[in-house]
């Protein structure tokens, strides 16, 4: 289902959206004030444009109205990132995503009618910390406040050659084991009389502290 | 399990790692050269140092390589970033994790010695183009090449009031059901006879193109 | 009756705001990022404090909440200015007054919050303008879309010596001849004998599209 | 009557003159350093010109001795705006009017010969204050130094519903009432029967003291 | 006969004023804003001081209408040097001499009440002109529109042991021999008898084309 | 004779040499690195160039050494001044003129060849200083070490109507009196019974002192 | 044998080596980012190219992989130097000698793969060192750490007519005497016989501190 | 035999320089205008001074008269190390070295008394280009115009095994071989019958052709 796009802002965020939609066959338009950031993707873009987006006309004469979405994906740049917000919610446009620096940018953004405002350094901050503090959780979704998802690799000796059932997953910590990957092959909904080996990596789903605990567990080196 | 961490660098990404390590009981070092990115973490990091980490004296000095992690989280300076990186190595820092500005950041990073190497802007690129290519589609976790985990949501009427085992989504497409979200509550693998409101969440196992054909299918409105 | 203003930004524009009312027996507060803008004003002012407004932190240790007005008055920096509101606004401050540079700026103030916004040079150029298009009407209130009241020299020799009544005024352009200025005096509601007298100052009243008639004819050298 | 005029300097304070007086009918030509100010009037202006007025030869060539007005609203640039002044006195201009920044700028416009000057920020300054200190008092003109014109907005209920001859204006503050505003309504030269309503614009004409207290005492709630 | 001066600009012309006058005793105030100009001094003059003239107040606390002499020798910030010229002259200081960069600001300093403009490169650049172009009339002095008063140096063997009387100086000429100089001595009106010798230096005084035709006479090698 | 001429750097100083040759009917090149100040001499100097100087090519081109003069007028970049200087003497430059900002400097284009160095900002110092020290004394010419020639004008009332003998001139200060200007008029050496008058220019030879003593007493008002 | 040279960088350094290398009859493409520095080395080397070897395009578009060496000459752009090295070398080429500024700029060139890192600065301040050292011994190679080999100039009046065999070089020092310069003539190999004279050079060669001996015996004024 | 050197300027040539004379036990004062390079040196110099030697006053006061040796290793600023210079040859320093960044400065400084002038990046330059252009021959000393001497690697199959006697080395190249090393030994004259092996370095003097012959022969690979 392609839709359209108007990126406002190619630096390295807005650029590795704007290829990533390409990519998924999207129709991008990509508008930067720099030449060079524009040149950088005259050639997968849909269309560039240099422009400055704090120029109100400049967004009506690119009909920025007409997009289906409108990232506004500017840098450093507070006052142009706020000026490009408030000229294309004026002029129309209907799903406005923008990029914040800090707090106070993100309440203004917000005010001043951005739909949906990111804050990319700081989301990928807490990600990596994250990372850090459970590495061998490969991944966690938090489904509610008490309840997550995780992959938890298993690189506590105590559990290899360990059958599922032989651990007490389920009852030990409420957890339920969705899958398992093993050297590369995904076992979905595994038997519970699967053994685990060194490095698999299993997916359970259950209370959070439960899944902190599991991960504790099979952190034990 | 309390670790140390020096994090160079306390701008957008490298100061909401420390935040999110120091309120996971972490003991956290941050340096910057700059006396009002430091100052802003004062009061939150377990110490500050203003100093510039490409003199390697100032490392040397501040015995990096008792850390357990080193994060180079240099904003815009390339040159900084690589002599932080090499001084860190050299005075045998374990593990060092860099941020690179663009691919040919990435690799002298790498050839230089980094352990791992973050893209944040460009990762954050990435995970926002999925979000909106596949709006309601809220969480992913990719298994491995052909398998994956979403948690998708029901925005499409067809599937209002029907249950699982009626929809048949383990047959049509191969898909395990782990979870359900239904106004803020989780039923972990939930009863065959559940039956699917407007706005649950559904968090699905199996094979990728499944995966994708059964969110494409909930998003028709 | 006394009452409590905080000037963000002690330019021309602010600076002259904040001598005005301390010449009024106003208590304000100076603040500026700029120390020698401070410094203008320090012997004036009843504070002064040197802050960069763009700092939550700064208002709120201000207390700017508790001040009857605040005036953001920053001058070339727009973001600055945007920030500076939308921190006195969030803080609780209730009268905030902001100027701006030009017609977005203003769009963007009156979203975030503000709760009046001036241009000043804007509304000076307008003014002299309206001076030069009609240069001896030296003051005009506009009172409705259809009345205003305005003063007019009498430059015009065809005026010299001839009394209201026998101008017929009042019949001839419906205006009530409320005051004339003569050699430094004023004569409050003059009678109709009164004999005009060249560089008389005539305040009438009435219809606009009138005002403007009996300008023009005394304006005829 | 239409004039010409040659307006130095496209600013904001120029630029509102320039688009007051093309909107009037008078022929203006637009003069600016700066090639993006210049285009932001070329649709409006009647004539416009980059060239720097520092300059002799600019403005010889330019012919300034043959406008009607020429207004040097040269914004902070203190040196361009002397010589761009002195200049036009020199090549003979006959109504020149200038923008100072400050008192010493001022005085050396005058000296060298500016017919007028203005302090456009200044006066806005003190016409914002004015407003902060006597909020209902809406507009105000001065007629000498005894005597003042105001209007004055009804907003103490201990006025509401009484007659101009009951509250005795005349008598007791020796006050004119000019005209009243009632609900978008002007009426000139009320009848001593007419009642104030709240909210009501009262136009006095009187000794500037007594329009003083008259406003006091309508102002308190 | 002491008097006392005050410098306002220590570059090369104020500072080389300042030395020449310290040196014939006189009393010397140098002010400058940059404070590397005003230690050059320090030690020279009979004070200095570090301080921005364009401030009023700066004038105004070091007295400057008590000094015999104000010279403005600011270099190239030509606002600063009007600034501190009104600023002098409406302290009421009596003898202001002004250093100008051009014509223009020459004409601005002298509408603003100057005493004396100088114009120093200018004035060299005729000075050397004038030596280049008649290299060996060694000092020149230019009595009336008609009369000249000239050094000139005997380099044409032509007028080697030639006497003055033999010359005809007088009759051919027109001039009056006021001194010769031969080998560092000085003989006022020297005897007619006199014979030149190579590289004596002839004074003389008469009619200026008259004293410039003896110059290329004498001047033909 | 018309000779030619090489300017290097035409600010004020080169742009008033340049002047004073052309309108002496000299050929003069000027050449500079600024476009605008070459355009300021396009139309008075015989052929102009916009070069840099310091490039040794550039002056081999003009074929510097052909020029009977050639002068290093560069302002404020010594290091441009000194590369000229070396590049136009090893080219082979005949008379090579220099302008100095500084004692070290002219030192340095002595050493490295400079026929003849000049400080154009420092020698018209001392020239203003000399007539401050003196003001009657509107010309000076120092003869020896001991001998002057001055013209001093008559402002102490005790000269006005005696005649030069009566004065005693000659005997009392062992002056020759070789000319008086009065009233415009110039009298070369005036007859003995000549009588002083108010403002009356009297142009003196003798020993210097002499000279000085002779000065001062016409000073004494 | 002729070979291909791509030189990065056209400094001073870069410079000499391109002429050098051209002047042997190499073929040498010069680079620089900056334009002036490519117009130097035009007419010289084999190819010129204006280019920003940072980015990996360019290096691309010149088959970089192509060329016999490539050397990285680039003067104080650490970042510009170090992103030149990897591209180069990651696109193949082969011989890729790089020019550090300092001990870790080094390093990071050596660890992305520089075959060979050179410091000029560095290496010349240690030669010129040396030869202040030893000032007599004109040229000096390190043969072994224990051998060198050295020219000496004899400058201690003792040697002056004394042979080699008489003075007993080879016994005393155990050196070798290689050869003497003489009034600009080289005898190989003299004969022992052969008597020093005043200034002399003689090349020996030894265990290195009989070398340091022998030169501070001739030393020995 | 200890002497004294200032070195001003402490960049990588200054500092290269002033590290190897202090680890050969000489003293060294080093002189930098900027901290930093000072600071680097602190502990390594007999002393440091940050001072600007452009001022004649701060090498009097270091007495720079009093040195053995001064070297001028200032970097860029051209006109720094010119005035440097002349200030350090004016206040009768003995030997003065100085740095020149190309020819022309080269020959200012040669002019204003430099007894030695050297350009290490040039140096290097041509230097590195000699090794590229005779990769096998190690080292190389120009006795001559005539004569050289030259270390050879032998990486020619077509040598290995062969004994000089049997290459002829003498009769064929009219060399003398002076010695050989051997797997890190030094053989100072060797026997006629040593064998040569592969990677052996020989050291021959003799006409500079035939080096270079020699040279070419060896590296045949």
């Amino acid at each position: 289902m392609k839709q359209t796009y108007a990126i406002i802002g190619l630096g390295r965020f807005g650029g590795a959206l704007l290829e990533t939609l390409v990519a998924n066959g999207q129709d991008v338009l990509g508008i930067d004030i720099n030449e060079e950031h524009v040149n950088d993707y005259r050639d997968i873009a849909t269309q560039v444009v240099i422009a400055d987006a704090q120029e109100d006309d400049v967004l009506r004469k690119l009909d920025i109205a007409s997009f289906d979405h409108v990232i506004i994906a500017i840098g450093h740049n507070m006052q142009a990132s706020i000026l490009a917000t408030i000229n294309a919610k004026d002029l129309g446009a209907k799903n406005v995503i923008a990029k914040a620096e800090n707090r106070t940018h993100l309440r203004v953004l917000t005010k001043i009618g951005a739909d949906v405002v990111v804050q990319p350094e700081r989301e990928m901050g807490e990600r990596v910390a994250r990372k850090l503090l459970a590495p061998n959780m490969l991944n966690f979704i938090e489904l509610s406040d008490d309840y997550s998802m995780a992959e938890v690799q298993i690189v506590n000796p105590a559990f290899y050659g360990r059958s599922i059932s032989n651990l007490n997953i389920r009852k030990k910590f409420g957890l339920n084991v969705i899958a398992v990957r093993h050297d590369g092959d995904v076992i979905v909904a595994p038997d519970s009389t699967y053994k685990l080996h060194e490095k698999d990596i299993v997916s359970v789903v259950g209370p959070k502290d439960m899944v902190d605990d599991f991960d504790q567990l099979t952190n034990n080196k």
